[in-house]
């Protein structure tokens, strides 16, 4: 090799996971928070975003046990879908984004919206006791919360972690006033993205972090 | 609506730059780059990536070219493939992962090389003019640049951003030594990742913001 570099995939991890911890303090999150967060820091390359993840008590153990019962994950992005490493999955899960749904165009263009917001709505069927991961767009953020303030069935867990410049920030306190209601794991401000949503759901797939 | 927010999609776009461009410092970068640079942020959340950013004066013209010419994209992460926007592409190119290629795991073997390193290895057939994009393993970059470093046939463009704590900056690193040889783009240190890639091809393959 002409370069010096560490070339065992297990051992890159581990090695990554000791560098966050070394570099991190983590006290503020739930203990059984701890390994999403080192793997969502291990996403995004920056320490720093510790300090801006919230993470409620439940997220992990409900996040966890509904996926181990079988429940899908609700994604708003094909990237998401193809970050979710489908080995850590208990149960084979589904993996679902219905942005290129055929009815997503005219959705969207009859009700004003986003076609991500207008694929959030054809969630309806299957929010119940599903795990949510929203990494792209803040409409699709701000849409489930409106089906849920509506009266729609419950997710088990939401990971909403939209990215950006416009609305982002704001559609994360408005998930954040939802914390009562429903396990949540957000990144305040306008850090997110699909990266971050999929390493989160992944930490939680498995408690094994290799 | 229970909340106010905007949803029309090119608004969000064009306010998303607008406030980008009006927090950052451009003046770095070569003029040719200024677009990608700002989706780039746009894709991160984060304006002060700016800084870290270097793109050589040649880098979107040849990158531009090869697109239009029908080149291939290749790159070490399904994400990026999941990342670039089919409708920016001005030639239907094709864009290709190895990761899945069922060679891929006993070349590692062999090699003593991560997964990532090893479907690198197949693109040795079409990396003549193609564009690379490398937005998730420093080992996938160093492996390239080994190629290269052997005689393998130069691509038109890299854009080389792998994200993480173990490897990446040094892959970068060694990248820019390669700076009066290939057109390219990287982010200097642990940033970089599958939605930095592909915002910047996205960018790249369209001279048009929306």
């Amino acid at each position: 090799r002409r370069y010096d570099y560490v070339t065992d995939g297990d051992e890159i991890y581990r090695r990554s996971f000791a560098t966050i911890r070394s570099e991190t303090d983590r006290s503020h999150l739930p203990v059984s928070a701890e390994t999403v967060a080192v793997r969502m820091v291990h996403a995004c390359g920056q320490t720093d975003l510790i300090q801006h993840l919230v993470v409620t008590p439940d997220f992990v153990p409900a996040a966890r046990a509904a996926l181990a019962a079988g429940a899908p994950i609700l994604t708003d992005a094909h990237m998401v879908v193809s970050g979710v490493t489908r080995r850590r999955l208990p149960a084979d899960n589904d993996v679902v984004c219905h942005l290129r749904d055929p009815r997503v165009p005219a959705l969207a263009r009859d009700w004003g919206t986003t076609r991500s917001a207008a694929a959030v709505s054809l969630w309806a069927d299957q929010l119940d006791g599903a795990v949510v991961a929203i990494g792209n767009a803040p409409t699709a953020l701000f849409h489930l919360l409106e089906m849920i303030d509506d009266g729609a069935p419950l997710p088990a867990a939401i990971v909403g972690v939209p990215v950006g410049f416009i609305g982002a920030a704001e559609s994360k306190d408005a998930l954040l006033q939802h914390v009562s209601a429903v396990p949540l794991l957000t990144v305040r401000g306008r850090r997110g993205g699909s990266a971050m949503a999929a390493s989160a759901i992944n930490a939680v797939a498995q408690a094994d972090e290799l």
